[in-house]
């Protein structure tokens, strides 16, 4: 029996797991598990067979390169910056690898190993990084196919819950991937787009301040705010003369005005550490935020960051005005928000998630200009069986399957733009429900 | 003949140069002044008796150590982040170090070597830090040596251009030291201190919207703005449990609510660089900071920023609405607006810099409330002999003089808080025209 191996048990490898077990007891494959914690994957995957759980030290080098050694392909759901310990141990081992991870520059540095190696190290295979490759450049590969010069791009996608489970929740958000990553997105350098033929550069502290809105059939009306640097895509999809190059996450309206203030009053500061007597309140926690005398903290924080009362209502509602006590009284101020948003923005156990990405490409055809526009909206079965774990899994899930059976022929550092990877991926994830509406 | 040697030979070092090579021909000694380029401070010394100028790589290990191996006393006004170059060698060859710098960690972890070897590693000893302890120590230690209990503590300095050499420049600023340090001021970590017994924290992107006013004789309005970490000084100055601590960085009045406005808009950023065609104006640059469509420039700002039309002249003085070209077209925004600076805010040859400094003590005598103010304002002579020379150079200076002549008793890495060194140091600056005037 041949082995796969798997590194990262957290909550995004649900459907992977499921969907590579599957293929293994069809083949005689031994899916290998390991992580420090594998308990959450083993009481949650539908099927057991062909599964073998370790409970490892990552940093256990011998271990590690021990699973790597028995295995025909290495996954990595790891925290990324561990991925290129795993990497090495692949390069030294002759193994192939995937993430569902971008691109770190010493990733970058072993592509010319792994091609003299003959193996293909696969990396942005999930979501976002992942499907959004996918189906845009599926998408804008149609549109050259027919004679259409390309213009624009715009990209947004967002790890969003389920209106139906928005609750009384007036910031329409709950946690559906890591917590950190939401309260401190957007920070170390500004947002870099092009809008019209014309570089924008936009810094952190106001980057929830500049949004787009679109409505998605009757989803809703998101809105979007720009990534960091949107530029860097021009080359790798084949856009370096155009005009308008925007990409960004999205999330329900009203949400990026009302985070806009934490932002500007400093509480997302990830550099400081901040120490609080014990028993401090959430109110005089704010405090701490405003440096000017006031009668009133509501109209102080409104003076101070020119918010609406929606704002300042959302801002109430995770009790920032309230007598309640803090959850952490030693760390940065993003530390002790993200231990506050946790519980306010817990997904429940019969909440759903919801991703939402969409794709709008502008073209000339015959003289003509045209726009093109594509949406995938995906509700998640479960809080286990989360849309987010099913847009993250599967692809890399798929892939994986397509490089065991011997369909890829790329080898190297590997990102899925091109369609010997897009085309049977894209045309699989729609059995699961993963499809796109084109307008 | 013995010797003293000084790393450094920038703007800053004229007057300590010409204090030491006088005590120097008294003493037979000699002041070796080793640096990339010593021509600066070789044409602009007074005396040339008992100095020896020597152009040397600050990186060439073996020369550095011969000059320190021969000298009794080793003086670095190096850039902060080369200190701990010599500072090695120092304590190797059992030589005495002195600096203007901020203590850094690597400094602070060398203090106990340096008391067993008998050694000093003076610090801190120039204006801010520097003459900002001294007198501040001493006014706090008259206060407590009458019984009174400090319960505020408040200092300020800003290294600034003479009134009268303002010229038609309406930031009444230009550079008089590092243009650098001026661009990315208060960037890295938000600005802590305390108010009344609370802990208050400005994030970067509200520095300078954040300030104080101080009248100053007949010297002006200075506005004060907070700098990193004020609560970090408690320890250093005895003040564990005051209610109020906050130092600070004074500019002229309307300074800092201009300077706001290019924070906002992210022209101070210094992580991202950014790529722009050769004939780039300033107003296109200005341009890509600006993401909402706009009709009028000027208007788009304002609605952005919030600022008032006395903000916009200022931005208008710099040239940023017109159609000059930029002086630079790769860098940081950062980089890009310190060219841009260092044209438009150039002391000129008949320029003087002016240097001013406050500190307010507030404490209980008797039980009474109580406010001592203390200040320093002080001009340049002329663009070579500055202020900021003057106070930067000075007091390290006479320091060095008193470690010579063996009237300094403390050993390990020492700031100038005790009064051993700060009596007899702000004695002798009165006689140079440093003198404070309390209140």
């Amino acid at each position: 029996m041949k082995n796969i191996v798997l590194f990262g048990a957290g909550r995004s490898s649900i459907y992977l797991v499921e969907y590579l077990q599957a293929w293994c007891v069809k083949n005689n494959y031994m899916l290998i598990i390991g992580d420090k914690d594998v308990q959450y994957v083993q009481d949650n995957v539908k099927e057991k067979d062909n599964l073998q759980f370790q409970t490892i030290d990552i940093f256990d080098h011998e271990k590690v390169e021990a699973l790597i050694k028995i295995s025909e392909l290495v996954i990595s759901l790891l925290p990324a910056a561990l991925h290129m310990h795993i990497a090495h141990l692949c390069l030294d081992n002759h193994k192939h690898m995937a993430t569902a991870s971008y691109v770190s520059d010493e990733m970058k540095a072993i592509h010319d190993d792994a091609i003299n190696k003959g193996l293909i190290f696969l990396n942005e295979c999930g979501l976002d990084p992942g499907i959004d490759h996918m189906s845009a450049m599926q998408l804008m590969d149609n549109i050259k196919s027919k004679g259409g010069i390309i213009n624009s791009f715009e990209s947004y996608c967002g790890g969003l819950v389920a209106n139906a489970c928005d609750g009384d929740n007036p910031w329409k958000y709950k946690f559906s991937w890591n917590p950190r990553n939401v309260v401190v997105a957007g920070q170390g350098a500004p947002a870099q787009f092009l809008l019209d033929g014309q570089l924008k550069v936009l810094p952190y502290h106001q980057l929830f301040a500049y949004t787009k809105d679109f409505t998605i059939g009757n989803h809703g009306t998101f809105e979007a705010y720009p990534n960091r640097d949107s530029l860097k895509y021009r080359p790798l999809y084949g856009l370096d003369h155009i005009a308008t190059m925007v990409r960004g996450t999205f999330r329900k309206q009203g949400y990026a005005s009302a985070w806009q203030v934490l932002v500007v009053l400093g509480l997302t500061d990830d550099t400081t550490k901040l120490y609080y007597p014990q028993g401090t309140t959430m109110q005089q926690w704010l405090t701490t935020y405003m440096v000017h005398p006031y009668q009133d903290l509501k109209n102080a924080v409104k003076t101070a960051t020119h918010c609406t009362d929606a704002d300042i209502a959302k801002l109430e509602w995770l009790g920032l005005f309230g007598n309640e006590v803090l959850p952490l009284y030693e760390g940065t101020s993003a530390q002790i928000l993200e231990e506050i948003l946790k519980i306010k923005w817990l997904l429940l156990p019969n909440d759903r998630d919801m991703v939402v990405m969409l794709h709008k490409i502008g073209y000339q055809l015959n003289g003509e200009n045209k726009a093109a526009t594509s949406t995938l909206v995906i509700e998640g079965e479960s809080n286990t069986h989360t849309a987010m774990a099913k847009t993250v899994g599967l692809p890399l899930a798929i892939a994986c399957r397509l490089i065991l059976e011997n369909k890829i022929s790329q080898r190297g550092v590997v990102v899925p733009v091109d369609c010997e990877l897009y085309t049977p991926v894209l045309e699989e994830l729609k059995g699961f429900g993963i499809h796109f509406i084109e307008n």
